[in-house]
């Protein structure tokens, strides 16, 4: 069974149900809380009555700075969204990890953006060094994944699509909503990944709804993919991509072909006038809601509610 | 006048002509040693005799985990050389920090990679914090970076063009030579970066050879660029873009424009055939020899001089 552990401004604790049992550690990264998983432990057993977890202002569970990588198109329904047919190459980006943000914390628009999308992903959370060269099968993950979290990999599209390389559009600060629980996992709980069921909903619209199982390349392949070139530490992220029914949807197979013929600055702008039409990205005003939990509870990384604002609102 | 200073397995060291001096430090990392500028000038001005520089096996000046942050296609030699045409929108993507190696070590090509690639870059060692937001004009680049640095932002083409993000195909170990020196700037210094000249050969074939006058995004403007969305500490290190003269060159334009209507595992498999007759990309037994300097000799980065292994080589 797993456990939820929350973070807030006075330090570590234990969510248990409703309540919250403060965790005795001098812990202040998420690697550290991770060492001392043992007085997580004593903090579950506890006993003490605690504090409703409602009073508390969840932070995210991961510190930074951190790793933060991230698996592009990894689920097969997001694949078909995005114009993909044929075989995709398995690849991986970097976010800035000041992109990371709280769970109920604003996801603040930059104003050069318009085009403002949604990506609920689990995010694996590191729990010992991973070498370049390391072959990570199934049965291996718990020696290197120690929890879950939830993750909005929010993604400016036209900075994105006109610049290629994803670092700058998925970077911005805010641009990952982490949080609320880090579900630090025994063994058994990592064969029950594939049950996770992730929801994002948009002004109470439901947007994405898959599980793991819609996945391409898995929790272990991923991992051993990466350690081709990447050490990992504990405590870094690894994002592991997003199902469909993201605002941004591939343009018609004969439209993006003729696209292709044409200079990329007057593709994009034929694309973006385009997307203006789409009601779907994300404006100042909206609330997006997200969980990802298995259908019997075992593993449950809680609930994030962001609101969206723009960099001039009341948002610090 | 700059000071050249570089790093061995005993510490720091200040290069003056052929010799070297070391430095009184207990600096370990790249941010320790600019923070202790003083003892630097101290030993600079110390009038020993020294070791000579040739008998010191120079580390990376710059000391890893640290950020490495990259500018794609930033000279116009280089933009012709990947055929773009129109305006080229400014762009970032992140290396690992472990491909960083130092400026004697072997590139090592992992055994999956065919198309290997050199790109000399001149890399900006950060000495202060630069925030999210921050704007630095010209003459503030005094206060955010500390020196210079020459790097190599080798390149697994093949998994670079197939993947469209750069990450994985710049990151592997050995991937970004750099050193041997790190010259730290003084203020005056800065008005002379545009005389520094980039050459770089393959056993003795001059294949890379321009002057920070064909750069298209300049230092200052890269730094307010790469601050919007990404913040930088002390000892992080920002690699500028390569002038033309890569192994790589795109394809004429109407084989490109062919080539855009072919699935993607099409279009690479017939494009890496046609380079497969490409003498350029680097081999096992190759030799690299790179430097950046001003013609007076004020800035003046050293040499690299890399052999190219194959992963099973002698090489660790």
């Amino acid at each position: 069974m797993s456990t939820n552990v929350l973070r807030t401004a006075d330090g570590w604790w234990v969510a248990l149900g409703r309540r919250a049992v403060p965790v005795d550690t001098k812990a202040v990264t998420t690697a550290e809380l991770i060492a001392d998983r043992g007085t997580v432990r004593e903090a579950a057993l506890s006993g003490e009555a605690g504090t409703p977890v409602s009073d508390l202002a969840a932070l995210s569970p991961v510190t930074t700075p951190c790793r933060v990588v991230a698996q592009m198109v990894n689920y097969r329904s997001h694949a078909r969204d995005s114009g993909f047919t044929g075989d995709i190459p398995p690849a991986f980006f970097r976010k800035a990890s000041g992109s990371v943000s709280g769970p109920g914390e604003a996801i603040v628009r930059p104003s050069h953006v318009k085009f403002l999308d949604y990506e609920i992903e689990l995010g694996l959370v590191m729990g010992a060094p991973l070498p370049v060269g390391t072959v990570v099968d199934e049965g291996d993950l718990p020696s290197y994944v120690a929890g879950l979290v939830m993750t909005n990999d929010v993604s400016a599209r036209e900075v994105q699509l006109t610049k290629t390389q994803f670092y700058e559009s998925k970077s911005y600060p805010t641009f990952t909503p982490t949080g609320p629980y880090l579900a630090l996992l025994e063994p058994e709980d990592f064969t029950h990944l594939l049950d996770l069921r992730l929801k994002l909903s948009v002004n109470g619209d439901l947007r994405q709804d898959r599980t793991l199982a819609d996945m391409i390349v898995r929790p272990a392949q991923a991992l051993t993919l990466l350690a081709r070139f990447q050490t990992l530490d504990p405590g870094d992220l690894l994002l592991t991509g997003t199902p469909g029914g993201t605002a941004l949807k591939a343009p018609p197979k004969p439209v993006e072909k003729i696209g292709a013929l044409l200079p990329p600055a007057v593709k994009w702008k034929a694309f973006f006038k385009s997307q203006a039409r789409n009601p779907h990205y994300l404006r100042h005003g909206d609330v997006v809601t997200a969980s990802i939990a298995t259908p019997d509870g075992r593993i449950d990384l809680g609930e994030q509610r962001t609101p969206v604002a723009d960099t001039h609102g009341e948002q610090k």
